[in-house]
């Protein structure tokens, strides 16, 4: 339970933190053209609500398979930038490697905060929660084959239309 | 004061950091058992208000000593869980190693966050304040011989129930 | 995007982490004198607004070039010290690497968040955003040539005293 992970070299240890902070600076900083490319061609990112999860219920409250979605995702994100601006900001925790699978594959997890603030407006937690997720390493560097934030609050603001 | 700290060789550090990211997940998952398996069998946990702690004042909000202090607390928690369910999410910023003492013993610390969401609720900020710890190296790996939670926010909300 | 950064050594990692850290502990812990020592000689702090910054506008909430400015900035704040204490927190996220210069100098960033608690008050997000850093490796180690705070929330609260 306590022991140093073994499952990852310091390199890849250091490349899978990477990935995590380079996930989120993508997002604050509004580069969501950049957001398929952290995800395996058919790559899963999926949102949902801790209760559902912890239930066992297949719920989400959004679950996107594969480049197509993703990518149609970004479109509507983009396309309604224009109505809601509001900027976010991630804070991650470590992440924490659970398993390394024998195709290579690894589980990971991090806590995540996400505060949102409107223009002229004060900041607020939009989500907090973790993140579940499935790696794999490519040629281009690790990906997300599965991404999934389970957020602690049940009661999402009604605005989230930035990927988190 | 801010050079790296040669105290721990990287295996160490890497194990220091796996176990604060652990101690948090346990709790975020509400794991209430695996919490006392954090400590040493006479470890320490202690909850105080940054006030009295920079005061010197001994009065702590929550003292418990060994593992049976633990373990009844535990114990309590569960008895508890029907009655006040909410969600807790620790955001833990990455330990710093103060002192390597002779015995062996590690003086650490890091900032911490702990946003509670009630069920059907929204997150709010429980505690923000920073762990100052005590770690011994064991067979079992690394364990708190001392673990204090001093929080910047004299009123904690009347409703802290889980380990934090 | 998503490759561990080779722009580092693992030992100077270390350090640029352990830099950010150390200099968050030091402004929690109210260690005011101690904030210049965290920069060079002609060392440059900004906090800007994220609009501001994203428009390219110069316009800075604060801004101090040099040891005798930010040496003047403490003197202030220990003076208005008694006036409306609270306590901040930083939560700061894993520090990355964007560039080394050929003159050695270190782009990089962080997310942030700022956490105040008025004495007898409730914590409040005080700020949130990111720092974007320039470093120099001196003989006493990593210091900040440029360190700026650029911030999502452009209604600061009025009372930003102390060092972020």
């Amino acid at each position: 339970m306590t022991h140093a992970s073994p499952l990852l070299t310091p390199d890849e240890a250091l490349a899978v933190a990477a990935l995590y902070a380079d996930y989120a600076d993508a997002l604050d900083e509004g580069r969501w053209a950049d957001w398929p490319g952290f995800f395996t061609a058919d790559g899963v990112y999926r949102l949902q609500a801790r209760e559902n999860h912890e239930r066992g219920l297949p719920l989400a409250t959004l679950a996107l398979e594969g480049q197509g979605m993703l990518l149609d995702r970004v479109g509507a994100v983009s396309g309604t930038l224009f109505h809601h601006p509001y900027w976010q900001r991630h804070v991650v925790g470590a992440p924490r490697v659970r398993a390394r699978h024998d195709d290579g594959r690894i589980t990971a997890q991090a806590s995540v905060l996400v505060v949102r603030t409107p223009r002229d407006g004060m900041p607020e937690v939009l989500v907090v929660g973790r993140y579940l997720d499935q790696l794999v390493s490519t040629p281009e560097g690790w990906r997300f084959a599965r991404r999934e934030l389970i957020f602690d609050n049940d009661l999402l603001p009604n605005s989230v239309i930035y990927p988190l």
